[in-house]
C-alpha cells in the first residue's frame, strides 16, 4: 500500500540563503521539520502536545538528504512528507522538496526519530499515538 | 571611572552570510550573544548555571544596533562587550564588533536583560552575582 | 496621516526556539524581514528584483526591538509592517508582533535601511521606488 | 592507509539549542561546515578563495548524519574531519562529533561535495586542487 503523502508549502527566506545565492544545505532539515510541524497539526496535536498526551518526545536519531537542484530566495518550494516506516520505537519520514516554479526536484531525504520518555529513555510509540499516525498515514 | 571590556574573536562562517554576500543582520545579534556566553564563562560561571546559582535567568528585552561596514565570508571579528548600566533589576551591555582586517567598526549595539526567576516574575538582580560583575566589569 | 500597515501571519517553529523554552531573540529580525518580503511582493516587486527593475539594494543600517512577551514554539504571530520614514536615501519601517491567541504585543521596532547601487555606493532612491512605496504606505 | 583527520573545537551556543534542551539537529550540519572551512585555512586556502584560485565551487550534493548523543548548551564539542573518498568530480568527508566533557561521539557523518564550475557545470576536480588534498588528507 502507498504512504499517503502531506504537503505544506514555504518561500525561501533571504536567510535561508548564503553567499553562493542558494539555500543554504542546513536548511532543508529546517523546512523537513517544518513540514513535520505542520503535518502533526494537521492531526490535531501540535509536537509540543505530543509530550503531554502521549508521554513521549520523538529525538531525531538519523538524517538523510539528496541535494538535487539549488532553491533561491523568494522560490516557493512545497514540502511533501510520508511516513517510510513505523518500528515499535521509531518513525522514519520521508521528504521530497519541490521548487513550485519549475516542478524540480530540489531535494528528497528521509528522517528517523525514536520515541523517548520525559527522561530520555527510550521506549514503545504508545499504542494511541501509533493507531493517530495509522489513520493519517497509511502506516 | 571606565568600564573594563572583554573581548572575545569569532570567525564569519558560510551560514553566516546571504545572498548579498554579507552576513545577515541577524546574526549580529547571535555574536553578541556568543561573547556574552564566553565573558560570563570568564567569570567562572556559564549562563546555563546562573538559574542554578543564583537563582535567575536573563531573558532579552531591548536589542540596538547600527551596522556600519558588512563582515563577509571569513572575516575574522572581535566581539567587545562592556557593561554599561547595571539597575536593580535590569543589566545593560555595550558591544563593539570590530573587522580584524582593517580594524574597522562593524556594528555597535546594546543589550538590555532583565532579572527573573524560575517562574519569570521580576526579581532584583541577587547581591552576589551584582558583586560577580561589579568585581568584573567595573560596574 | 496615519501610515497603512501590511500584516502577515507566521507560525513560530521548533527551531526557532532555545533551551529557554522561548523564541531566540535573534528571531524576532528574522520575522521582521520576512514579513518586509511579503510586503514588497505584496507591492509586486520582489526583494530580490529591486536591484534588477531599479538599480538599488537596501542593506540595513539600523535595528530597534523591545521585547514584550515571549513567544513559544507553535504560536501563530502577526507581524505588522508600516513604513514609519522615507528620506532621500533612507527607509525606515516599523514593525509590531502580536501574538494570535491572546493578541498581546509580543516585539515591537524599527529598522532602517539605506539605498546603495550595485557598487554599494549610497543613491538617493529612485523616483519610481518612492512612488510605488507612497502609493502603498502612505509613504 | 588511513586518512588523516583534521580536528577543530566549538563551543554549542544558546542559539544552537531548541526547547527540548539540546542542540537542534540541523546545527550539526553547521558544524561539520564550519569544520571543513577551518579545514580548508589549514591548507592556506580559506573555502572562498577556492573559486577564485582553482575555478571552482564545492556545492554540497548529499549529506548523512546519525546522531548518538546530545549536545546541550555550553558543551565544547570537538569537530573530527576526514576526507573519505575523492573521486573525479566528488569530495566526501566524514565527520565525527565528539562531547569533550566525557569524551562520547555526539554525532558522525558524511558529507559528498561536487565540483562546479562559476556557471555551475560540473567539472573535474582540479589537479592542483587534489594535489593541495593529496598532501593534507591521504587522499
Amino acid at each position: 500500500m502507498r504512504a499517503l503523502v502531506f504537503k505544506h508549502s514555504f518561500r525561501v527566506r533571504w536567510v535561508d540563503t548564503d553567499v553562493a545565492g542558494v539555500m543554504h544545505y542546513s536548511n532543508f532539515l529546517r523546512y523537513f521539520e517544518a513540514c513535520e510541524e505542520e503535518f502533526y497539526r494537521s492531526l490535531g496535536i501540535p509536537l509540543n502536545e505530543v509530550l503531554e498526551k502521549y508521554g513521549i518526545m520523538l529525538p531525531r536519531i538519523e538524517v538523510h538528504c539528496v541535494y538535487k537542484t539549488p532553491c533561491r530566495f523568494d522560490d516557493a518550494i512545497d514540502v511533501l512528507l510520508s511516513v517510510r516506516e513505523r518500528a515499535e520505537k521509531t518513525i522514519t519520514y520521508e521528504f521530497q522538496i519541490i521548487r513550485q516554479r519549475d516542478g524540480r526536484l530540489a531535494a528528497e531525504g528521509s528522517l528517523k526519530c525514536i520515541s523517548v520518555n520525559q527522561q530520555w529513555k527510550v521506549v514503545p510509540l504508545p499504542a494511541e499515538f501509533v493507531d493517530l499516525l495509522r489513520r493519517n498515514s497509511g502506516q
